[in-house]
């Protein structure tokens, strides 16, 4: 038996490009990024998107904001600059599942555009799609469905940097979808996505 | 237009099971977890795999140790605290690609027994595949590839805690696969893991 090449040539060679390995796998990763209001319906969207697209024998995972905080995330806190590295962080992640060939569908409030901006430069920079997606409902309907109470927590002083409330939210400016999810109900807001996936 | 449905209902439903998943997309994900000194291998065997498997037709992304360095894993350092961080947030990261449906092959030296426990304990507790394989060379024979020159730096104590040398490796103690690499070429360290995928 022959041994593994000695060096140079046992250095890494360079990876493969994203077109490639799609080329290769006969489909393509991306990510979908929803980023919006707490209560706006990211992760109701985000799943049911979920559904519609292993249904249909896609390849995909939902990064939830709050459940990454329970792994990735774990540990990070709420301040801009714990709230900068949850971002990065599912970023980078959402990165690798695009690169894999499957779809990373992150929900997340992601409320600083600047933070936005980094993880799809880094798309970019690998030649994947990134999606973002305004999940928006006005402040008055996300606090009426308030599932976890939390805009109630926000309002009596309890949650002190609460997007919405007692946090800023920057909305996108130039999303790839823009959802009101006060006109539109969750069939038509994953049919909107699926439609610019193909994209 | 319906709006999205209100509170109870907005709240997140439950994910579906990786056995779930797997069985409406008609493949499955899963880690492969390549551990071993540095100039192993691993890196080398990764990327030869990923090219098997995406030639195959199945979707999958290397996660090198050194690359994450440069984005999931940035800013973390060297010291058994940095580590364990970095081992954790790789593993955290396959377990979302294995999820998704693609194979994670994560190359990473992850020197101690306890942090690639605990990865193999997160992917049990999601019903996921975690391959651990164990790219075994003995010191000297990494020691004479050195591709990067880090061993000869680590003897002259230029590297204060370089694994092999002057930090510790814990190898498995019961791996999926145990590789030799001083005996077996790259060859017949793919066609091992590939067969070890299918079980």
């Amino acid at each position: 038996m022959n041994a593994p090449r000695p060096t140079p040539n046992a250095v890494p060679h360079a990876k493969r490009t994203a077109v490639d390995r799609f080329a290769l796998l006969g489909r393509k990763g991306c990510t979908i990024w929803l980023t919006g209001i707490p209560a706006a319906g990211k992760t109701t969207i985000a799943l049911a998107l979920e559904d519609a697209l292993l249904t249909a024998g896609t390849s995909c995972i939902v990064l939830d904001g709050d459940t990454l905080r329970h792994g990735l995330n774990a540990g990070l806190d709420f301040s801009d600059a714990g709230r900068a590295e949850a971002v990065r962080r599912a970023g980078e992640a959402a990165l690798l599942i695009a690169e894999s060939g499957s779809a990373a569908i992150v929900s997340m409030v992601s409320p600083l555009a600047a933070d936005r901006m980094r993880v799809r430069n880094r798309h970019a920079d690998a030649s994947l799609a990134f999606h973002e997606v305004f999940v928006d409902a006005p402040v008055p309907v996300a606090e009426a469905r308030d599932p976890k109470g939390h805009y109630a927590r926000a309002r009596s002083g309890d949650l002190p940097s609460f997007t919405g409330v007692s946090a800023p939210y920057e909305p996108p400016t130039a999303p790839a979808l823009h959802l009101r999810t006060d006109h539109a109900n969750v069939r038509q807001c994953v049919d909107a996505i699926r439609a610019i996936m193909t994209k």
